[in-house]
């Protein structure tokens, strides 16, 4: 089936949505995104991802093309047209075409360039992964300092990946200065005597939907947070591990550097929050 | 006059210039670029930018898609078709169109993206402000950490232009852990008791081929260099500071942070520099 895709308030078959040449996104990585998950033909943490976006664009000195209710209804118009069970819409604005390239940023009249599309993914609650864990190495972290705006400058994640790989794993956890960041697209997590420990909000990381909903969740569950950075030796003493993203949801992580963490299988904390995170957000789901 | 560009082979008009949204490029900032000048319709210093598109690709593990002959080919068609006298020729490659989004890297043949456009600039190397010399401010360099690979994720340049511009000045200076890098697209330079001084190659800066081609013409010209890291404490104290890029050539900076430099004017030694390095690039435009 062909997608049909959105791009600048048309509904158009994917192989026809081009942008120019000209477009900062395509020349100077100047554009924002960001990913919802669908369960159920709905889409989880709606309003925390509009809230970041928001965000990003205002970082940039940009503001937000649409209304949320127009987000929300293209969204699920994409939904609809493309049969989306289970899987991902994915969306970003760039600061558009000015018609020729300058780092000066183009006229604020300037139309921004606004691309969506949805990625159907069966089974993505039910991804086997979590039933094993997945197995990451440390990385240093390359990226730039403000991790904080969800922008497209995504190679190094993608390298970081790529050698993930290349290595015979799933993913790279980033370290700066001794601690570990974040994932290459998701936040860390290690838990030692029942205790979560992640890693404080700043520039350095992305404040994940996904991570702060999870943090509620836990704390009205009555379990024990620590948000402070933590080390790749620490990670490989703790109990157990696991990221959080808006398509992996919790995701627990067996190995860390070829240390086999606990019993090397998911353990009983990251399995419940994944359980809870999965019902408490679908029933947000809209 | 409806500029005319290159995409993939062909020649288009610049209205007509498109890529997908799914390209690399344009969804993660997977691509390197290169910026040549025009002087007298002849490219400046190709070989080194050719040399330098290849490394910058090969650092992130892709071909070059075209032979040095394509490409100076490609060149000299833009500049005739657009009957460039003096100006710049841009050329962008990505990793393509993998036809969906995923961190992971498209299969190895998938087409890479090739992107290349001329910008007329008459009098680009009668620059007025090469006379009467620029001021910049230093501000944090955020950028990462691989900035030896040209890669398009300029959001930051961008940004600190916009800065600079905001502050009344015309550039920004990087500093990193207390020394200046490099600007926001060029190479920075002070000169003290005649000597040259200008940050050594790394990973941390470009390796400007204006730079390169600049020290060896000091050099000859019997000028003492210095390759070390330099502070903007020191290039307020400087007897004068200058930045290269291929399209700026050699510039004097006259103002650091508020702070005038010698008589406020362009120095006898970027002057000289600027002069020798337009001779003799001149020479070997091809």
């Amino acid at each position: 089936m062909t997608r049909t895709v959105y791009l600048n308030g048309d509904y158009l078959p994917e192989t026809e949505a081009k942008v120019s040449i000209f477009d900062r996104g395509f020349l100077m990585g100047d554009g924002v995104y960001e990913v919802t998950s669908v369960l159920d033909g709905k889409i989880l943490e709606f309003a925390g991802h509009m809230a970041r976006l928001t965000r990003s664009l205002a970082e940039l000195g940009m503001g937000n093309p649409l209304s949320e209710e127009e987000w929300l209804e293209a969204h699920r118009q994409l939904v609809a047209r493309n049969e989306v069970t289970e899987g991902m819409v994915y969306l970003q604005v760039t600061r558009g075409n000015p018609g020729d390239r300058d780092f000066a940023y183009p006229p604020e009249d300037t139309p921004q360039t606004v691309v969506m599309f949805t990625q159907s993914k069966p089974g993505l609650a039910d991804n086997p992964q979590a039933k094993t864990g997945v197995r990451v190495i440390s990385l240093p972290d390359l990226r730039w300092s403000r991790r904080d705006i969800k922008t497209v400058q995504l190679l190094y994640p993608s390298m970081a990946k790529m050698e993930a790989k290349a290595k015979g794993v799933d993913d790279a956890w980033l370290v700066e200065d001794g601690f570990v960041t974040e994932g290459t697209s998701n936040n860390t997590y290690i838990v030692k005597d029942g205790k979560i420990i992640t890693r404080q909000l700043s520039t350095d990381i992305l404040h994940g939907i996904t991570r702060s909903s999870l943090l509620r969740y836990a704390a009205e569950a009555q379990m024990q947070i620590e948000e402070r950075p933590f080390t790749i030796a620490e990670a490989q003493a703790a109990d157990e591990a696991f990221f959080t993203s808006a398509s992996a949801f919790v995701m627990p992580v067996v190995e860390v550097d070829g240390v086999t963490l606990g019993a090397g299988k998911p353990g009983p904390v990251a399995t419940r929050l994944r359980e809870l995170y999965l019902e408490e957000s679908r029933k947000s789901a809209v």
